[in-house]
């Protein structure tokens, strides 16, 4: 370690991020709620299930089409908890702000907050102001962190897939990547896109109202639904099979992939989540989920094909079987 | 608003950020929990009380005499929650790191934030790391999240502060800013003084096991003992009255403070809190302080006199008697 520098990869969301998680945190806190690896830990307190979860939010730039910092930092940590299975109940809010920042963006940005929090039906309840000198940030960084209920009965984990389970997702993935990369750089499709950015949680407690025999729940938000599903295949033991022509994308998204070498398994979404359910509820799921605003898109695009110790394959258009990784190195920093 | 611009001040804990959360947050934000404005949220849920804060660490250097970035992220949020009268029980931890930033002092940070949590006997059970490109971040930031329960009986907010109340501190003033001051710029006396970091949750657990008829706690962090004291004496309606001969200061900082030209009483501290307790109980707390690792040094310093629109005052050593203001503009701003 000694010499080694911190590299924009270990935040990818991918390999290197998992590997500083496993080698730097995990052996130092021993909370069997860090070592599962979820969005975030179930902390049982005085006889019911507490689920807790942070986030630090970076999105540059602040504003882009479809949301803002505001409302990726209340819809991120609401999705987290909602992955959990908890109905997310109260958020903390943290800002650090550079010098000279105007106050109106921050109050755009704090009326973004309200919004989105209004939507999901949480109230911020604690809060933190920093302002640190020019070049010390750049522009705002927010953290929030979230507190929800878990329901008796659930047990939603990455490492609870199991074979035979269907994979369900709720929508074209990558819109979000491609939107903060196009107002980044100033493409000409930004036009046509626009970031997810959503809380999930209404859509959680519409699938858990058809059954509470949910494996997996999980957001591909950095690192994308590559990363997520070889996440969840490691954590479960578990090989994965999903369709190519299953994944649904947005023209606009596969035409600025295709444009830019852009894979769009790899890129993020915040509005988006893949349900791991057994076979038997899975039409039942998939229909109640497609009646929900968020879920309208809902799509099968896999199943957990075997044990294994951990392995994402992708059947292509043509017929062919690739293996697909997780993301290494940094595809698009400061996502979200 | 418009044109206006975020200042270093508004994040100073004094005046300004007072005035900023007072106008921009708390309007949009309805939760009684936030209106408060004490250090954390207390929470009902399912029948029993549940203690949230949060807060983000800045601190500029990383490491200086005392502790670092990781003790003050836990320390700091550890005692939010002790003044709202709660045990600590869970901490998030989120990390923001700037590309490039030595993987070793981020080893180091990390058993600092586990020797930390040992100490105050809390579990880190979520988290989050994002790295982000160079210049985007001055090396580290974290926040760290927290939750604790609030046994029944325990009723202390800064809004409860009632006339004839004693004011207890628990030690000399000043010494965290003048460390991270002197770390900061290099100066010489660093070496006599340190930083008073530490958690204060068993300190406030012996206080509540004399009575649970505590009034007020506080920590008197950014802003200083006469930030601290202006908010409780606005949020409780009441005029203070400290004397300046009671307010123990070290000798180096008092130095340091002359030649500087600091006021200690604006001095940030990390180890440090104030009590209103009754009268009939404020000997017997002090006794059971002074029994305390972190209490050793507590005098009483003051007393609630009558109800005010909010006021303190300070009796000075030669008898006088001057109004002690809130801090306006920025002592020392990134001092946690």
């Amino acid at each position: 370690m000694k010499g080694e520098k911190i590299l924009l990869s270990h935040g990818s969301g991918g390999r290197l991020s998992y590997n500083l998680i496993k080698e730097l945190i995990l052996p130092n806190f021993t909370s069997p709620c860090l070592q599962k690896l979820d969005d975030g830990a179930i902390l049982r307190m005085k006889g019911f299930r507490l689920a807790y979860s942070t986030d630090s939010y970076t999105v540059d730039p602040l504003f882009f089409k479809g949301g803002d910092i505001g409302t990726l930092a209340v819809c991120g940590t609401v999705n987290d908890l909602a992955m959990c299975g908890a109905k997310p109940l109260y958020l903390s809010c943290s800002l650090i702000i550079e010098e000279g920042f105007p106050l109106s963006c921050l109050e755009e940005i704090v009326l973004s907050i309200k919004r989105a929090s209004l939507m999901a039906g949480v109230d911020i309840v604690t809060g933190d102001t920093k302002v640190v000198n020019r070049g010390a940030v750049d522009r705002l960084f927010i953290n929030t962190s979230g507190i929800g209920l878990v329901k008796e009965g659930t047990n939603i984990s990455g490492g609870n897939a199991r074979v035979d389970d269907v994979i369900i997702l709720n929508g074209p993935i990558g819109n979000h990547g491609i939107t903060v990369l196009s107002a980044r750089e100033g493409l000409k499709f930004e036009t046509a896109v626009q970031s997810d950015v959503a809380p999930l949680n209404l859509l959680v407690n519409d699938i858990l109202e058809v059954s509470q025999d949910i494996h997996v729940l999980r957001d591909p938000t950095r690192g994308g639904l590559a990363t997520t599903l070889n996440e969840i295949a490691l954590s479960s033991g578990v090989e994965i099979e999903i369709n190519e022509e299953d994944i649904p994308v947005d023209e606009e998204v596969q035409a600025a992939c295709e444009i830019l070498g852009y894979d769009p398994l790899y890129l993020a979404n915040e509005g988006k989540l893949v349900a791991f359910v057994p076979p038997a509820i899975a039409p039942e799921i998939l229909r109640k989920m497609k009646e929900n605003k968020y879920g309208s898109k809902s799509k099968i695009i896999g199943k957990v094909v075997k044990k294994s110790e951990g392995l994402v394959c992708l059947r292509t258009r043509i017929g062919g079987k690739r293996i697909v990784d997780m993301l290494t190195g940094e595809q698009l920093p400061r996502i979200c």
